[in-house]
């Protein structure tokens, strides 16, 4: 059965109605419906996004059980954290023919979410808390994908950042919030890759599900940012399935048993439903069918040893080397076996991916114990801590505290590596985490090991933040391995050797204390609302704005050289009328160059402020970086560009994107912290002239040019107050935010009418 | 000409549409509309709130022209600082005398909004940032005006929280914290005291002008909280009149011009406006006349020197000590004029009012250099600083930095008493404040003047909190006057040479960092709209829930002597259905000892949390305080009573006031950060019970005792799973939250059917 794009026309004309609703649901937990009779197949859309999780045999009621192997590549908070768009895309090319491979039409990712509170359970999952970065790194990824002749599914469709209540929850959030935080990743990825689906979330926005939000699905996704695929529910999202197929979800997964197809059939019959809706959604999933097809003609085969060397280059690319006093790390690798121990469970059995649905059977797994002695490196090992999951383990049935004991003996006087990290309990799919807080048992051995070893090195597997406010002063280096994927003990072996040096840098920041999130006030909410009162102020965006302290910051990561910045330029403007979106406004360049010994990448980054905002503004947000390899004393160049909508915020008034006129400060550096390349540059724009109206002020109509004199002399004694030499300034100020109906309707001046200000405002108003 | 409350139902009668329009508006800036034809009179309401303002004369086109003397109490900042109802009460009595004597009906106050943000430019006006403390206080105002035969006008309802754009501005508040926060103030003295009249507020809540909101206006003040007087309209804060009259916005002030009464008339006409609405506003307006000319009779007289020295008091309880290190203050008044030097023009010319519509035209005004003058006590001075809005004063035409210089020489080796503070402009009705800070000739006098005196006292005279951390290491004592009034000088002078102790409390915090108050995020808002995105979170329910460090916290004041708290004693409970609101559930007694040398009055504050609550909760809140003076040696017992409505929260789910089961932390002290007692009491009380629907959560079925079985059983062996013996707890937690209807729509257990589920909720779902 082959169904290609041509044949649509002709199958919609020929489908029953039963038969269009029949396709609007899966036929199982990973397949459309197939209709034999015209010839149109089933295809699979299975997990990601880290690696395939195709259920292997018969599928089962959770949809949960064994999957073929596959290679599991670091979770996307690692991706996220390598800051390499040209990374994500081959490993987005391996994903895909690995997709290809195992017959699979669409593998359900990228996840973008915002991490708007570290406490989110599934952020390991997603790629960033700021949008930029975030849709900079999953548009490749997609199109790395998608290039295999599979398709993607953007997820989850939106303002899903919490697990907790996840299928009821209303996110309650402003519509400037959601344009500038938590759509634009979307945005991007759409404008630029055209996924083949995106997949709407469990959610309600502002009380209504995404699964039939027509603002959503259809005004914005479709209309406004030219989306030409299919959205599928996210597994079980769908609330009301005619309202859903009406704002623009077309396909239900999983089955629903026939009951919602029924229910579509029904609507259609009754006039509830326009066919003309459901047909629309029928073309959209046997446009998926016929393009899923067109590559499966030849599946090609997966090169499992490449992709496992890919997902060491990428685990390696994650880390970031967060601290690194006087050189610590790298090691020396010919004192290696007799000077150092290596301690902590997850040395041996690795926390390498999260739970849930994204859930990869690796095709290999190597532990960062089995890569030293892999390079024949035997180093002393003891597990210092039970693991809860790791059933399987020598040691469980010792206690901590023996174990802890064990590992000090064996670290006095050598240099201790410690595996340290969060439990897989902590953090999944399905529910948030309760803390920042790493376990207690792995903090007291850092703590009693620090105090005997002669250094100290810690290296983490967690899928998200935590806090290392309380403990990070015992580490002489501190290496986020984040989830590494199947090959990350190799890849932690490699940096801890100098083989690799950390390239990572956080796409997340790392507060000092959980309650420094402005988020968290309003987190998770209660009774099905969550209000998003923060507003934009997620991530550095909040935690700048109150200057709060910082563990590490938003962008920061440390390599085995050092880099200086210098030679900043920024020139460009104005913004005119005939500025488009895209259009490039400013340039700004820097040189960035490698003042250390050693080989190293740096990422410069491009943050903007808005320091006389009218607006409350983040005091920078990210709008650029790059990722530049220099070789010991090399110097580069780097250009950004920031176009018209780099330099726009949403306005609430127009619902459009609008650039402010006045300062722009352009920042470039090496975190949201770290930025020693600073100017300011008089940015020119056409200032939005809102009507004038009763309702304006008298200091908004003072402002006018034209219209200030005019009031102010129709006004009399009392205009003159807001004039140039105002006899009582103080009164002025006091009156100016006065809308100016208010004057002749409080006999404020006897001067001007109701009448004499409909003139004014016939005059002036809108001119 | 007089009317009773008798005549209102012939006057309606014989009123004509007309003629009962024309009573919803003003005649003029101060007055209502007479109708002479029936006799019925003109009254007069005029500003206040902690003086008269009745203009003198003619009322001019702004209402802010000369006003006859009248006593000027300190501002409502101080008033809030007394934690002493009983002096409310006085001060209230003498407010009303003077408001009867000047043949005045209404005075237009108290000011009880809350204090989201420091920066609000008329929190001198305000009370508290805590509405329990700001309801306790203002009620018995109301109650000591109101004796004299005058009416009050609480203000402003509701939500009017900031001057930006006040006239405009839509506060979007999700109800929860209308309830919990911006409501309760109003609530209880509305319901204890009944103030003859309420005034609307200029702003929007949630989109609609609080001047034409039928919730606000009728469906709380009225409906829920019984109030029986009229509500009045801020003076130009009606929009459409219309609206309003339907809304319960009965008096329209000032004058429109005759324009909105004829559109009033127009509506009836129409039929658009029922003429039961105009005429029950026309009842309301009646009745106010009548009740305001009852105690018309006999004006009295008012006794300005005993009104001054109750001025003199408030002022003196008003003064909060903020910091007396080895015991500064008091000065010992037979060293003072040898030792002893007062610096700062604030010392001569007093800043002691507000600006703006509470402007008082004292009776008399003695500066604190005058007061100690005129004790004999000739103590050197110098003005330190430019007042910049002090243009009779010696010394403007020399600049900041010869004054400091002349400052610092007469200071060198004395103890320096430094009169700082905010600038008139800093703080006024109209618009709001840009910063925290003193003006920064002030801390640099006080810097230069610490650097070279024995000693360094200071004073401050502000409206609303003023930032300390940056420049408090300089001094040795310091004094929070506020703005005390026409007699604040006398109060300071008692307060340095120990006549009086200070016993006043903070009722606002003093952050350390403007930034560090959550409400800053989303103050003042943009385009309009203000969102209040921290919720409930604001003053030390914002501070504390995020632990920012504060430089004195809510509650805090110090005094010339020093206090034990012991003996605690919490009982009570449990809440069932058949606990009245006001029913008192809990009890608490603890034992304040004055455990040093001299007389004073302690404030123990009672506070309440509970920690394990499901809800965004402030980690406490004060529900009780007491004012209590005692001897050097005495000890006094404290009871506090917790009634059911104290231990309530506002259920958005019921929309009521509901109590949660579970631990009650019960803490009293000396501030909302200094508790030394502490005691937690599980609280029973009725839990509210949701009915299981299908969207119920797995989790909440089977937390149901009987429901979760059935479910359990019903899911067959996926059900299993949440069983006691779960085989797989973790996914267990990765489903809990999932909405029962799922799991047949899913097909993720092939027992449970669609209509098997329909049957559980018929059976368990509303028992």
């Amino acid at each position: 059965m082959v169904v290609t794009v041509s044949d649509i026309p002709r199958l919609l004309a020929e489908l029953t109605l039963e038969e269009k609703a029949s396709l609007l649901s899966g036929s199982d937990f990973w397949h459309t419906q197939a209709v034999d009779r015209l010839g149109i197949p089933a295809v699979m859309l299975t997990d990601g996004p880290h690696g395939l999780r195709k259920q292997a045999g018969a599928t089962d009621h959770l949809g949960l059980n064994d999957s073929v192997p596959a290679t599991c590549f670091p979770s996307a908070a690692g991706l996220g954290s390598t800051w390499d768009p040209d990374l994500l895309r081959r490993v987005g090319q391996a994903l895909g023919a690995e997709t290809l491979a195992n017959d699979v039409a669409v593998l359900l990712g990228p996840g973008i979410n915002m991490k708007r509170s570290p406490l989110c359970g599934r952020n390991f999952e997603y790629v960033a808390e700021d949008p930029h970065l975030a849709g900079e790194l999953a548009a490749p990824l997609v199109e790395g994908i998608q290039s295999q002749g599979v398709g993607t599914s953007l997820k989850h469709f939106a303002a899903n950042n919490q697990e907790t209540d996840r299928m009821r929850i209303s996110a309650e959030v402003d519509e400037r919030t959601l344009r500038e935080i938590y759509l634009p990743a979307f945005e991007k990825v759409v404008t630029r890759a055209q996924p083949w689906t995106v997949m709407c979330s469990y959610n309600r926005i502002n009380g209504t599900y995404a699964s039939q939000d027509p603002w959503l699905l259809t005004d914005v996704l479709r209309s406004e940012w030219g989306f030409e695929g299919l959205v599928v529910s996210d597994w079980g999202a769908v609330d009301d399935r005619v309202a859903g197929v009406a704002a623009g979800l077309d396909l239900e997964m999983p089955a629903s048993d026939g009951i919602n197809d029924a229910r579509v059939v029904e609507a259609v019959r009754s006039g509830d439903l326009a066919e003309a809706d459901l047909d629309r959604a029928v073309a959209r999933v046997l446009h998926l069918v016929a393009r899923s097809q067109a590559a499966r003609a030849e599946p090609g085969t997966t090169d499992h040893e490449a992709n496992h060397a890919l997902a060491r280059e990428a685990a390696t690319r994650a880390a970031v080397l967060l601290k690194n006093d006087d050189g610590a790390l790298p090691l020396e690798r010919g004192s290696l076996p007799a000077t150092t121990v290596v301690i902590g469970e997850m040395a041996r059995t690795p926390r390498y991916q999260g739970a849930g649905s994204s859930q990869v059977n690796p095709t290999r797994l190597v532990s960062a114990l089995d890569a030293l002695r892999e390079q024949g490196l035997d180093v002393p090992f003891a597990p210092g801590y039970v693991l809860a999951e790791a059933s399987t383990a020598v040691g469980q049935e010792r206690s901590d505290v023996d174990l802890r004991r064990e590992a000090v003996e064996l670290a006095t006087g050598r240099t201790a590596v410690l595996f340290l990290g969060l439990p897989a309990i902590d953090e999944s799919e399905g529910y948030d985490r309760a803390h920042l807080d790493l376990p207690a048992s792995h903090i007291a051995l850092l703590a009693d090991v620090a105090a005997v070893a002669d250094r100290t090195i810690v290296l983490l597997s967690n899928g998200s933040a935590v806090a290392v406010a309380d403990w990070q002063e015992h580490a002489d280096a501190i290496l986020e391995l984040w989830l590494g994927g199947q090959a990350g003990g190799p890849a932690a072996v490699d940096l801890l050797l100098g083989d690799a040096a950390p390239s990572g840098r956080l796409a997340e920041s790392i507060p000092e204390r959980l309650a420094d999130v402005p988020a968290q006030l309003n987190f998770p909410g209660e009774n099905g609302v969550v209000r998003y009162g923060e507003g934009i102020f997620i991530g550095y965006r909040g935690l700048d704005a109150t200057g709060a302290a910082v563990s590490y910051p938003f962008g920061h990561g440390l390599t085995y050289t050092t880099f200086a910045y210098a030679d900043l330029a920024v020139d460009g403007g104005p913004v005119t009328e005939a500025t488009g979106a895209d259009d490039v406004v400013v340039r700004v360049r820097a040189v960035v160059t490698n003042t250390g010994g050693r080989a190293g990448a740096a990422v410069p980054q491009l943050y903007v402020g808005r320091p006389d905002s009218l607006l409350a503004r983040a005091p920078r947000e990210l709008r650029g970086f790059a990722r530049l390899e220099l070789a010991p004393g090399e110097s580069r160049p780097v250009e950004f560009t920031l176009t018209r909508r780099d330099l726009s915020h949403w306005d609430t008034v127009t619902r459009g994107w609008s650039v402010e006129p006045g300062a722009l400060e352009v920042s470039v550096g090496a975190s949201s912290r770290d930025l020693p390349l600073r100017a300011v540059l008089p940015l020119e724009a056409p200032a939005r002239r809102a009507p004038l109206t009763g309702y304006s002020t008298i200091g908004e109509w003072v402002a006018d040019p034209e219209a200030g004199p005019a009031l102010i002399g129709a006004m009399g004694e009392f205009g003159a107050m807001f004039g140039p030499d105002s006899p009582d300034a103080s009164m002025a100020a006091f009156l100016t935010s006065m809308p100016v109906v208010k004057v002749p309707l409080m006999g404020m001046s006897r001067a001007l009418t109701v009448e004499t200000l409909e003139d004014l405002i016939a005059r002036y108003g809108t001119r």
